[in-house]
């Protein structure tokens, strides 16, 4: 019995013997274990709990027809094996962040966070309004998932330093943790590029294996701890302006749902992408007066260092235009976001700026 | 008979022949039609849309067993008589927006919009994670309700009027149609405040009884055909920066659903939220751009106005501090709103700036 048949069978063998152990009515016949893993370790502060919602939601809206089994980085899997896990159908789902599996197509950067790319509300506009998640399914079929964005996490912060950032120069030869085209943008600038799952950056940090790092933003960072390690916060960063978390399911198993079942997991989705960004923006204000009053300074990128970001960032763009669906995705994308900045800095942007002016915020 | 047992009847009756003559599973013996009023008239653009999603997707979610039949404005009772409607049991569910009510609450405006209060993301930040929720909960109970916010149309415009305003002089006299504390705040300024369902305002804008309106944004407003009667038209606004969309249910109707339809139509809510926010967004700009090629002339009131603006909605805040749960939920909401504006100006708002810069937008 090769590992994805022992899964399958071990899962709903479980669930129908506590159906028949329960006296359960006709419809719980039905009843099936979803395994759901995760790019996340358990107590990863946000992302986590994003993927446990999920799980939650699902199994409570279907009354427990479906039961949603989650799977942490490493109880499983490990953290970014979950993409291959679910579409050999060894798992059923994966929660995780899109741009962890570019190296098996280009074009899941955009599901995630483009450097200098869309904020949160942008990404959702293009996502359910502009093309977007059609995209995205389209991108999934080729490796038999059927996703949906399930979390964003904001702007994250431009992460933890060893030292000020004063000039572009200053990447020359650092170690650094970003994932994704963020991750090659920095490359472009000189330095040494790591990627590591989010369970493994303190200990890297710690050890000084890698001499800075970004995560998430104050909240989710605090938790992780690493203001321990280094003190010089940047809490703006060009990399991740507002990154989308998906919910994928193996598609055969998707297909094999019933169009009530099918409804839930992208309602849950959607309402967890919201339920989950709101969740960072709402910790992450008192997370940063936290670090602050334990001695974490705060910096800023000066303006030539966002410039080298913005100019590596478009070479790292052009590199996969050679693959048609990355291409087309990439028109998608910058066309919804040229419509979607121009409105929001208009409206939003003028209220908050005479807001914060008026009354003194 | 009274209406509510008519109603309830009729309604429960259709459901149950439908089932028999499909000869439906045995589960199927526990449908029943929900029948959800809204404030909106069919075919006003994206908050007609919002409630049409609700009911489309509690319907598929349930596989049917809840089957939401949505009565525009008018078709069962007048947009401003859903809360009654629900409130008595005539009806089961609506779908508005909650500063319709504040006749019956004053606290109800916080889960709307207040003049110079939070954007969308803010209110959700407070909703779902800073106790807003559970506020509007305490109030919906008063009522016999169980509310959830279920859609945002980001931040409204100022609206269309029939000259340019110079000073906060030139509101004097002038018949403008804004609900709420907005009007409220209008009032302070002079104007001759008037509150009237989406539906109604074309009408009243085109027999001169009003000399101006607000509704929605670029979008819903062209649908509107506002720039038919005038062409000034101001994208920004002070007075609902980000209102929140309501659906909800009679309360011993919610009490009588099962705990999985009852996670259904929170989870439906939540999904509308950000689906309906991000429906306006991803369509203002197109629409404005087609407003200015039809001659549609944009302003921005003067900061003198704005002032004028945030002096009288401070005003307006303080009337009703009399009353405890407006109290609480005031205090509540200013001090979830000071950490997240906070926090998305340093990070996102630092970001959008460099962004628009680098590249140019």
């Amino acid at each position: 019995m090769d590992r994805r048949s022992f899964l399958r069978t071990s899962a709903l063998g479980g669930s129908a013997a506590a159906a028949s152990t329960l006296a359960a009515p006709v419809y719980a016949q039905g009843r099936r274990t979803l395994t759901l893993v995760t790019t996340w370790s358990r107590g990863l502060a946000g992302v986590h709990d994003s993927a446990q919602y999920c799980a939650d939601k699902i199994t409570a809206a279907t009354d427990g027809q479906l039961t949603v089994d989650l799977k942490a980085a490493g109880e499983l899997v490990g953290a970014f094996e979950v993409f291959d896990a679910v579409a050999s159908g060894q798992a059923d789902m994966y929660h995780g962040v899109d741009y962890y599996f570019t190296g098996q197509h280009p074009a899941y950067q955009f599901f995630a966070s483009l450097p200098f790319g869309m904020t949160a509300m942008e990404l959702n506009n293009w996502y359910y309004h502009d093309g977007g998640m059609e995209l995205h399914h389209e991108l999934g079929t080729i490796f038999n998932m059927k996703p949906f964005l399930a979390g964003n996490t904001g702007a994250q912060s431009g992460g933890w330093f060893n030292k000020r950032i004063e000039s572009p120069q200053d990447f020359q030869g650092l170690r650094f943790r970003m994932p994704g085209q963020g991750g090659e943008v920095l490359s472009k600038l000189g330095a040494s590029v790591q990627n590591l799952p989010g369970g493994e950056v303190y200990q890297a940090l710690s050890s000084g294996a890698i001499d800075g790092t970004e995560w998430i933003g104050p909240w989710a960072d605090e938790k992780a701890g690493f203001q321990e390690i280094t003190k010089i916060y940047y809490p703006a960063g060009f990399h991740e302006p507002g990154p989308g978390l998906t919910l994928a399911t193996n598609l055969e198993v998707f297909e094999s749902l019933t169009p009530a079942q099918q409804t839930i997991i992208q309602e849950v989705s959607t309402a967890s992408n919201l339920w989950t960004l709101s969740l960072f923006l709402a910790n992450n204000a008192s997370a940063l007066q936290r670090l602050q009053a334990s001695g974490v300074q705060l910096a800023e990128f000066p303006e030539p260092v966002w410039d080298a970001f913005g100019q590596a960032a478009n070479e790292v763009y052009q590199q996969y235009m050679g693959d048609d669906l990355y291409k087309r995705t990439y028109d998608s994308y910058m066309t919804s976001l040229q419509n979607s900045a121009s409105w929001i800095d208009r409206s939003e942007g003028t209220y908050t700026t005479q807001r914060d002016r008026v009354i003194g915020r």
